[in-house]
């Protein structure tokens, strides 16, 4: 609704890009890149990328916008949209749909709520759309990746398998997890093979310009935005379902931030600890930021900042 | 973003609302009214109304729309909105912004987080606003009283002080959150003065069409919309804390079925378990719902139903 | 099972006594002293007394061991063995004797078992202990003052007033779970009422000695030990009664710190936040030590090894 | 201390175990034999069993006292012995001696304490501890076999395997706590190692008479008792851990009802959800009794009172 009028003067989406990316230079240093894994914690934090998509195909980028960086979580975005697409509203009987709160409840919430995660954006949520996938492709992985390749057109994504293998080998908390959903019979596959996938899916690179390309179905009503694709119009999610995933990404996109996230940027988003954050303006544009330093909530730091502030300078938010 | 665009049809917002009224009919008698208080208890669930007040002022109802009811926590909003006007920022030094998770949580949140509530929305969340309230105002209760009165153009509105007297009588579990948040050092009035004006708040009672037109300062970016109100243009919040204030709505305003809710409706709202829920689509509208038998979330089933068919037959949903 | 057989030598209690100030002197300033009231925090860490009455009435001693402090906490103890002997098995459907987990877990427990606190020594199940009182006595405080008075043949007991009275105003939490618990129907006396009642139960001062003799009933199968009072053989409790007393004094006494107390020490005791330890040898000896620097825990850090040093030197354990 | 003195008659265990025998028979149908695997479910509830091993060698038997079953969770107390005999408190950095509280905190604890288990007696301890046996010995399980062959002096013990298998089957939980312990770094050993040798430990048969001499180290200050074996006064462990062990199995023994056992029956005890609970009195005899009925605690329902009787009608209890 905070489109601007017909009246008012097309948005400057270069000058504002390069205005934030200004602003938010002495926030870079401030976060803490993640370090769980050696291919992450090598990843400088001076970087910073910015690219605005808007749904007529024009693309305004400042700084590493097309430098391709570890996706990690905002894979959980995509993969969601493949399972919604498939299953429709059967994905709810597995996983649910209300914000996670701390993330000291996670395991307690599996616990009380009886193996069903809290929705597809936590990890146990997450993999448990994985194993969705699995139950319809023989190699999940795969057929996520050809999906995002088809979103984002751009036919040479590709896992970072140094960053998967590291996953791996440190995966013992989804592992848990996973051995916990299906001791509630929440996973019908097995469990190494799920979590063998989920690693994958998180190691995919893209750069902010592909993520804000890929994410145009879910700025356009379900359907990919015909100038970038080959086959124009193609329909990935109904226009209903769209809205519903929008709403999803507003209120669990953010990890346990979400709340402050909404709060503060006020559109639907998904981060990763890569640094990503993915948000998209219905209707107008996809934007990504990357900011490898992460604030407290494993959120890009300079990233939130960065979406906030394009929010206020453009005047656009879904309030 | 999803207004309908200029070249569309204008919305017949009557024929949709009958259209609603009829639809969820079935579901009136499949709620269970709130029973905690006998006041509350004897309100009949075969009650539905719903009112539309459009931004420029045009009124739209069905069933019941005029009738008064208790309307319980969506004095939060109101409550938190006058805080917000007074003491800005600072009311979030106070209290967070994330979801609640699951009711579950309430207590060991407040413990985990030092007396902190979630978000204003909450029991021990309003409590913290009212006492912020009773720190500026003699009444605490007069005040935001008088505050609604002048948001709803409605002069002779009043508590229903059956309603307050039965719900202080039963407080036990408020008090105890109260003197917790005490313990903390985050009450600053005596507990029973700032329960027994958290109770008056809760017992006042108003109509759809009054709530719906209440919530226009919402509607029209911080502004009380003109055509309604002797000094047109009057200014309670600024255009960014109008926003926040409906991203806050649409992440907290339903309970612990926020998520859900954000899913099915899309739009910003504030529900109670007097069985109204008040919602908006900024820029465009502000809808109320009333319908007494609640869902296990304690939000009105029908009113949930009911405004999730108004965003499918409007096409208007902030996603 | 571990008490000397009858051909060994007579334990010298003296001396052991002796031996075990000696050793624990180095910690009497490694605690911390209790300090969320201002009587209690001006106590100086340096005090260390430590009493033996055997059941025949011979009395040993060390250091301050006829200095009257704080009994806080230990006063749960004689609270509940007079509600036993008064209503018996009924208490159990007020409170349950299990160990409290951690202390994080206190309200979330609350809150799951439906205002039935796990054990009559955390500061809920004593809570409902007076209220129990509360039913029976006009004064439940004054009554419980007597009883003990009676115990410990020390007709001259007192409360301390200003740790009475600083109790109360820094009880909101104590209050916050008193009317938690009534909201949950587990609190039948006014809030109010139980909350001072229970406040000056605490701060009831006894010296090491006289706390060693009011155990005796508990070492003598509840019948107190005739040679010390004018009455004797006047039975408190029932010999099985007894037992569990000691039982639940054994897996509860010692706050979050029970299985390790167990572990360490091996004795049924009762600790108290003023530095005191009442212990006993069931059918030998009540023991007292009192040393106010505080574990994390809360039981007093030197007395905890002062007691385990007595059972290692004595070779007294129920184990 | 409540051994009857020598003046007393001496205790006839047969006449006692006849009549508990008697008593509890109206309850073996009314607890609930565990079904989460086949070879469990299929054990008749009809059973009853029940053995006293005196210090001094003496058996007393009562039912099917001589018919093996399977030991479940009571290896776990033999699996801490047998760590406890190798590294010595070392055990207690790798996992805690507090009660566990309620069964809904165990995976909350794991998390809040590190992935510390709370005591070695719940599965997430009991799978620390055979990762410390499994640093040991190459094969754990069949090292914890020959052990309990050497305390029961009963050489022909073997494991069913039809139970281990299946248990397997069924690990998901465990895995789950396994893997999440494994991600805080408090599992040294690969996971399936760990876990299988875990369910092959679950499964050793033995029957009550076998489990009552198996515990005679524990009653003995910790040396075999040297009639039933061929070396006498073998020390497994020292008198002090002994009494340590002891006071583990009194707060923590009994899954999350160990306060109320403690109250009701005041022995150190381990019990299993095949429906054995072994106990005993220190310095005077073993005890164990097995009815496959469970209570909702997962102890078998007619076993508890048979030693609630046994000690109300020996007059023997710790306290």
């Amino acid at each position: 609704m905070t489109i601007s009028s017909p009246a008012s003067a097309p948005i400057d989406y270069d000058r504002i890009l390069a205005t934030i990316a200004a602003e938010v230079a002495p926030l870079l240093t401030q976060g803490r890149v993640a370090d769980y894994i050696a291919p992450l914690a090598q990843v400088s934090p001076s970087h910073f990328g910015m690219a605005v998509v808007t749904l007529d195909g024009s693309v305004h980028t400042v700084g590493d916008a097309h430098q391709r960086f570890s996706i990690q979580s905002i894979s959980k975005l995509f993969a969601l949209a493949l399972a919604f697409s498939l299953i429709g509203d059967e994905v709810w009987s597995r996983v649910g749909r209300e914000p996670s709160g701390s993330p000291f409840n996670s395991l307690v919430q599996l616990e009380v709520e009886q193996g069903h995660p809290r929705n597809p954006f936590i990890n146990a949520g997450a993999i448990v759309v994985t194993d969705i996938l699995s139950s319809r492709f023989v190699q999940s992985d795969i057929a996520l990746l050809q999906f995002i390749r088809t979103l984002a057109g751009a036919p040479d994504l590709e896992f970072d398998v140094g960053v998967a293998r590291a996953e791996l080998r440190t995966a013992h908390r989804n592992i848990a997890m996973a051995h916990f959903m299906k001791s509630f019979g929440n996973l019908v596959n097995p469990v190494d093979d799920v979590i063998a996938s989920y690693c994958r899916q998180c190691a995919i690179t893209m750069s902010c310009v592909e993520l804000a390309r890929a994410v145009g179905f879910l700025v356009n009503g379900g359907v990919l935005p015909g100038s970038t694709h080959d086959s124009p119009n193609t329909r990935i999610l109904g226009a209903s379902p769209t809205k519903r995933l929008n709403a999803l990404m507003l209120t669990c996109g953010t990890y346990d931030a979400a709340g402050d996230f909404a709060f503060r940027v006020g559109l639907p988003a998904k981060s990763g600890v890569g640094g990503g954050i993915l948000a998209l303006v219905p209707g107008v544009l996809g934007v990504c930021v990357w900011s490898p330093g992460l604030d407290t909530h494993g959120n890009s730091l300079a990233g939130s900042m960065a979406l906030e502030r394009f929010t206020d300078l453009t005047g656009q938010s879904v309030f």
